[in-house]
């Protein structure tokens, strides 16, 4: 299994690209957590497709359905269901992908798992469109945190290799031309994180966030502080000094991350998502007739992101979010 | 909570560097697999203390004394629990660390934690002594895998900023002679993973991996494949073309890692696990004395790695048995 | 946390009784299991309100909407999800309960957890209409089942008293008539589990039954076999001989239920379970005002079942079909 | 899986009979709660074997050897490990049950589950020894509840169809002289549960119950309040009244066993465990050789209880405090 996430909060996704819905169900807010229906749209609005030049075509409103969990706008301690009708539907982009794999997808993979059964079309269970329901529980789990003092914001560092926001773009606009694409890395910061929340081991805050940020469809990495750099320093320059700052301890530099033995230092909790380039390109590319094993080539046809990134700010934040806050409902039973 | 991992084999690590005993539980594993203790041995001495000019001085057999879930030598089909005794303990090295967290470690945080209750000697359940019971599970989970085709090695890739052998000992010795620690790059490469391991979203094979990965101290970044460098690829550089080979399947270039979509190609699984320094360093350290919270210097004591790499290769090997092995055991569940 | 149920499979239902919709995600389905949606129709229909003269007389289509999960009508290995719309709903018969809990129900229980934030209409999460998505949940394990050899059939064995079928026809009457209510004990056998599914401990066959089975309102009491009435027997009346029939170990006789050590004998799993009196009847009786905790005599109004035995039938056939597939897919691991 | 429960603590039950150790690991507990090792023994005394003349002639010492989770005696949030050693181990009295499962015992489906591999010394995990270790954590449990108020008490309601002390004594001890052995009822009432602890549907207070204590060896049914009596109450006999006392609300009865709607009332929590006789008898019975498949008549040699009821009531009670304590944090987390 694999669309259910967290200890404390248990969150479910569903959903086909071209199935009736996508939709979520989050078991474990506790009742009485108002959702802003307004930001929460305006939060949704970030990620859904077509409202740039980057993104792809594909219009769907984005409206999310509240079957359950609500009463009054208010969490009411019942699970908390949530749904996106799947309506702009092209079925028929897809039939030639059904038997030839598009190179850098799930296609293939779906079929060595599934078999004849898997549902194809615009990469099923799989397709990116799964991070809107992702971005429901994730918006909901900000509104909270922010009550709690807490602050989830992601920005794109590098894209196409370039760090510069303009040339960012002009690479993300160099590969929609050439019918290519690229990838990036996406920064997120979340501040206000007290002290003392994750747990040791397989609970640490990294384990916690990677579990799910990995879950973002195109994610390659996932590092922490300093990250891979850390490898290539010693000790004497990695660790962060600990000082008293306002009467408490703090660290002068952050350079661990916000996060020592898996637990939050109380400082800004810092890591950064490496996203490969989106598979689907124009470019012709080399793949196999799954029914004759044969070679052939594939034009990969539909509605595509020359690159993911800008859309995956919000999903990056929402998936920190609920790792978040998973955690700081996990700290509330440690302490009377 | 947090020592507790797996979703068919569901594997708990318990004990303190300072406690009676550090050890394992590991539940799931079917009945009738043989476990080869001679073999087992040899691989939990490749992490052991001691044994090597670039160890801590800490001497433990580390002969684990199997507790049950073994009858006759082969698991019985019940919980199968493993102990390590911790002998050669000298907690008072650690009574000047007790209100004085040692920078870059998890003394602070599990006092933000724990509060005074907390075990503070050698680290208590943060130290690295835990990864000697994981290397148990580990080591039997990669004695089955092998009757199923599957091996796992890891190797160094980068020690202090350098790649070849010669020159990644001399970073090792140049940082144990100035008193201070280097990081590291461990790589891991699984052979022989059948197509379809893995589930979609939050159960793919790199949450999998990152959500043991990142239980081992001092890791602060894990990645597939060619991992941030994707970030830097076009998508006609990164896909990987499906081909024929040997009438299946296969990917002409493994840039992906081995997974697509979460779930396995066939190819080998190949992910980087960046390693901070050893943060016990004898430089003398900035830190905060917890009861006056007043700033103090401190110079750690006790018997400590310049470099944790080479011993964490088998920890990171039985990190990926574990995790492979228990997706193993949810592809049975699919197919009849 | 407590909507969602399972090992192998994973089950969150969802929904209140005045919300949009109830419904169910089940995770965990192989792919390629057909969903034949006649026999499920005709399924959830035995469960449905407004069937019977016994019957409340709210009245659903109770047609489920499949969302997601499957792929021209056979399960594609994504979340299942399938939603029942509320339609008939009349929120203006519960405002008077709002404050003043009825007694039997978990209207107090419900305030005590939830406070104000809940969700008091009709019951809210705790409504006995959450059993429809537990039925097409179940329907799809009952067909599933099938094609193992596995049947599941409940019957009522006692209806206020009375155990031959006439009479309880006449209970349900009475009470009716008098405005109250009768409980009574529903029997439950499952035909051809193979020998050995369950667990030791927890794991058994009767903890897995039981933990779905009290998830059904009014619940009190679950036994196997002869149950309580094993309590009076001697080792020598109550224990199962073995023997060989049809070259297979059997035992002669069942008296425990099909089920040794919480694992399956290969004889038919039997056990009962008590349903108390519907708490709404139209009785006054004695509550308390939540607001100016004063004494109150209360009249339940609504739409109520004299007796909810007769719709419990299938919710309970459900259970069980839900409990034995998850234990049949756990079976699958642990032999190739 | 079935050693592992838990939703806020996990605990985890391992050994065999006949193992070198019995023993559970608990993770989750709060730091900071003492451990009195006095009362803790004392606890366990009423479950070990060699007490009384009812008991089985088996005599361990049953002294826990805790391996972490405890620092001067206080648990310091890391996982609590403690084991019995098996030392009084006659494992030659089990050779002739290898291939002769005893009737009434898991010997026949352990065979069948495990096949060859099985420990069939003793019973293997599925031995009544693997209660020491649950009353281990319960006894833990136990002080900690007191702490908040609340206690629970078991006694035998009934034996050998008996319901005062001295008949009960003499049912026993006739079963004994006649080589045959009873069962017996238990009820178990847990004073000064606040009301609002437990989830809806399966994760309500008889779902949490029922699912520990069906994992103790020889229940075969579990009811709550008047249970199935209930089954034969008009609604207008069974629902208890709310009431005003003291200035909260109560119910004047308490017919629910303090229980509505999976959640408590606030009134005592009743349930009552209905135990088989014990399976080992001196009485020869038919059973089956697995090796020829040829019958055969069995008497059961070893050392066996005539009754195992009195010996259960500390394990009922430990399960219960189990189930509640991981409620009551469950609880923590709902509110701040």
């Amino acid at each position: 299994m694999g669309s259910c996430y967290g200890e404390n909060i248990r969150l479910m996704v569903f959903g086909q690209s071209h199935a009736p819905a996508v939709g979520v169900t989050v078991e474990g807010i506790p009742a009485g957590e108002a959702v802003d229906m307004e930001r929460l749209r305006a939060f949704l609005a970030r990620r859904a497709p077509g409202n740039s030049e980057f993104a792809t075509a594909r219009h769907e409103a984005d409206e999310p359905e509240f079957l359950s969990g609500l009463h009054d706008g208010v969490t009411c301690g019942a699970p908390l269901t949530a749904i996106l009708h799947n309506r702009d539907v092209r079925t028929q982009d897809y039939a030639e992908t059904r038997y030839v794999p598009r190179p850098g997808h799930a296609d293939f993979t779906a079929w060595a798992k599934y078999g004849e059964a898997r549902d194809y079309a615009g990469g099923g269970h799989f397709s990116g469109r799964l991070t809107a329901p992702l971005c429901i529980a994730g918006g909901i789990c900000l509104q909270i945190l922010e009550r709690h003092g807490i602050r989830v914001s992601a920005r794109a560092v590098e894209i196409g290799g370039e760090t510069e926001k303009a040339a960012m773009d002009a690479a993300i606009r160099a590969a929609k031309t050439a019918g290519d694409s690229v990838g990036g890395v996406v920064e997120c910061v979340i501040d206000g994180v007290p002290p003392g929340l994750g747990d040791p081991m397989f609970g640490g805050l990294e384990n916690r966030i990677a579990g799910i940020v990995f879950g973002i469809p195109a994610v390659k990495g996932v590092e922490f502080g300093v990250g891979f750099a850390a490898a290539r320093l010693h000790g004497s320059e990695h660790n962060d000094a600990f000082i008293v700052r306002n009467g408490a301890v703090e660290t002068k530099t952050n350079r661990c991350g916000g996060i020592l033995g898996g637990i939050s230092t109380g400082m800004p909790v810092v890591f950064r998502v490496a996203f490969k380039p989106t598979p689907s390109i124009e470019t012709e590319q080399e793949s196999v007739d799954l029914r004759t094993m044969e070679s052939v080539q594939l034009r990969v046809r539909g509605r595509h992101d020359p690159c993911i990134v800008p859309r995956a700010l919000p999903v990056v934040e929402a998936a920190a979010a609920i790792a978040i806050y998973d955690a700081l409902l996990s700290r509330r039973k440690e302490r009377e």
